[in-house]
């Protein structure tokens, strides 16, 4: 058996590209120097590209780094403890691509969860589910890119928003409108054209400003507020060449309440769960690379 | 065709219990009298209880008031505002059994969603996830119960908790420790003993008096921690007559990390999924009803 | 510490109902006697109830059979093999209840998950997603009770479906329809009166029936539908004391073409999410027994 | 206000990629041309590409062609019937490029799911949750692109599949094995080289063959059995070009019953959620295109 066959029609059938790993192995640090714990929560994939094409066509394991040893790996590296969940990243990274000969490159991702004290306890916490922190380390030969991210973090606003001047055509039903309910779930995801990053402060200041772009613009469309939450963000970012947002338009529809007797002026509102609008964009930074490959891998992203 | 039919057997079949309605009407209520907009989010079941035998045996709906009209009703009453999500529910309770003659009582509860505003915003807002709060009125002829309750909320101790003393028999492998992770998601249900409550204080009182307890209690078991919480709600409000805890006991699993030449003093944890310990129960005021007919329609509770 | 505590009014606090144990313990029971394989797969839960005060007023486990020790036990017993999934549960159930003085009752409950062979093949499998199977059995003292149940199984009739007759109050704007779509997800619970049951040819037929009675009757009610296919489980079976069906009545909306210049004679329809209609009963058998609490623990029944 | 905005680092700011629509449109399409009726149950989403650059930088809605008018269009293109799932998104497709100067492009998906007759019935059926069916069109320029696909295919073999010779490192604990559980959902997705395909019995045909390479290779890697889906796909289909699988390892754990005095040759498995392996690949005819643009808003795929 060879990595390639001949069909019916004569052509041949390769392998094209490929990876493989470990997916979602749920670890919980904590860091307990002193009284007062620490936690670092994560969920980490680990998947492998090189050369494994005798696995596929032949069923031979001799490069098969099992999954199962990549999971250890991730456990045994967390015992030493690490700063930010990208430079955890790097480190599994690092590690598989320079011990493996034939492993050439990989995927390291990560979703980092958070936790509040209660109370200030030095060891009692409360989950923060407002958001989820995202983190993706592509290496590719000597390359190595860092995508970080913020996930499921659900934004509305009452008032503020517009939408009208929209082309009409015979399938055009929607009125247009100077006042509606905006909301969304925000999924962005930003490429750094750099390792040497302060990790979560940068975090912080991003969330920060996609947060208060997202409250001050006037919106005329999401896709304007879109633009303006990524503007927000390469304009205080020099390190960050693109940011990509996927940003479901959830829609609020007013209730029509005349037939009981009522008007509703922006009061009552039917959140709806399907359809929704969904405007998706890349926003960068000029001259930079477009159509980097690392975003192949990273689900619902144009 | 009639309520009862004879089987083969000879014995009669009839209808029992029952109940119907609307479930999950997503409401958003706006309050814009001020330029400082304040937002209400629910997520509201009604069901109604009476004289539905002819529907059910005949096809005869003169007594279905329709779940399109009770859904249109939740968003009708909601135009005149309302100050907490327990007086929306006693409200359309009311107008329910009130109204409609065969209508002798039904079940209204509420999700509540929690929002945040986005530094100080006047109209932008960010979802608070780390909580749902819950309510369910139960009208029976003249007797209205309301019990409330908080969900989804997930906490954790990196310390502080033992588990040893246990029996062992044939197929006990589990080790004796005095110190584990104890977590887990709270869900809590308290019933009161009467309609007069300032339900958003009781409600904040709660959530601070579990946390509280949570957090403190230096734990030899889950059922502990659990009746430390309750008790100390039970303590603090009259007004509660009985709560009841459903506590999964999510596994952290400290890894071996031993094959590795590395030691783990508490410090790396596999968190599991499933399966997961379930600990639940009643915590009571004597004298207090004891299976009180309202839970038997609260999924989840002993 | 004791069980009861003194409130600042006066009265105590008690422990009420309780149980613990091992929630989703997830099991596959390959029996390969024969090159013919065959499978068994399980989601069990086990709960226990007896004297398990002390554990939650002093953290004293002597009576706290550790869940880890019930999944154990779960995996041991499924070593011996078993012919249905209630038979399973017996004998858990059983084997606690009997080894353990202060364990005076509890409940085992399984969904069990069907796969059908791939072009007959005596050990490659496809699971059959579109139902699944349910049991559970309550054991308080020295009574036994098995309650059997089918869930996840969705059914549309595409006409053969009218809804009118509905009373109108001010706030009805539902028109009266002789031809709809009624779709449901079918919940169904039926309770034995004897433990003396071929589980496993009961189940096929009670799904049958259910099927049959959907298909067959011309609906004037989701009501009315749900009545008949419980009428024809308990004629057909007189193990049989009651069934329970929770049935969402998920709205299929006639899309309005008239903008477009179309008609739509029943042919296009929206599929909503929520809110649906959720339609409950108990269909019985005349004199049995009602209120039995063994509901009090499976979600989601009235 | 323009495209590009200077940043204190000099460099310019400027949309890139972008698209946008309206997501996951429930459509339930009866024919009831006879009385014996057909249903086609579709999760449509429509996307645009194309000149929106003033809606991101200035909020200009000239060029905004609706989502809610996309909703629409889908609807009344509904009405007129369609034959598959492809020829529907195809002409959705030539609709928004060929109708709006400025659309040059876009993106049309839809999941497909099955129902199943209910005995025979002419219109009562119960969904088919074993599989979904799905398929994207990309229209770029004049260029069309077809992509179908399997989806939430859950296969499981209990014998024929081994995984030894894998190498081992400081951190591999996992013992080689000649008999295990091999479990896996299928998501495969599979590209046209034509738009001159009978779209339905090519689907059906590499369903089959997907299921067939499973059942019949004896494995010794998921990686080999992945091969050998593709392989059977693409030497029975010349009109696919390249098929992508992800297929997750879902580990089932023999489970370890020595201390309870038990052997377990294969018979009692764990079924564990997370971590899982995750085994992707490309299998694809030589020469054929690498990279074609239309994987990358494909969730999940190498």
């Amino acid at each position: 058996m060879t990595a390639t066959a001949e069909t019916s029609t004569g052509t041949k059938i390769v392998l094209g590209q490929n990876q493989y790993g470990k997916a979602e192995v749920r670890l919980v640090k904590v860091t307990r120097d002193t009284a007062r714990h620490q936690i670092q929560d994560l969920n980490v994939t680990s998947q492998l590209r090189g050369d494994f094409e005798a696995a596929h066509t032949a069923g031979d394991n001799a490069h098969v780094v099992a999954t199962d040893t990549q999971k250890n790996t991730v456990y045994a590296f967390a015992r030493d403890g690490f700063a930010t969940t990208e430079e955890f990243l790097l480190r599994l990274g690092n590690h598989f691509t320079e011990d493996f000969d034939w492993v050439t490159g990989g995927r390291w991702a990560a979703q980092q969860f958070f936790w509040d004290r209660i109370n200030d306890h030095d060891h009692a916490f409360a989950r923060n589910k407002s958001e989820v922190r995202t983190a993706v380390l592509e290496i590719s030969g000597s390359e190595k890119t860092l995508v970080a991210g913020i996930e499921d973090l659900t934004v509305l606003k009452s008032t503020g928003s517009e939408f009208h001047g929209f082309p009409r055509d015979k399938y055009t039903t929607l009125q247009e409108t100077t006042d509606r309910i905006l909301a969304t779930d925000v999924s962005a995801r930003w490429r750094y054209n750099t390792l040497d990053v302060d990790f979560d402060a940068v975090y912080e200041s991003v969330r920060g400003l996609l947060l208060k772009a997202f409250a001050e613009t006037h919106s005329l469309a999401l896709q304007q507020t879109m633009y303006e939450m990524g503007r927000a963000v390469l304009e205080a970012h020099p390190e960050i060449d693109e940011i990509k947002m996927s940003l479901p338009n959830k829609h609020h529809f007013l209730v029509d309440l005349q037939p009981f007797g009522q008007d509703n002026p922006n009061e009552v509102f039917y959140a709806a769960d399907r359809p929704y609008g969904l405007i998706e964009a890349t926003i960068q930074r000029e001259g930079s690379r477009a159509d980097h490959p690392i975003w192949a891998n990273i689900a619902g992203f144009c």
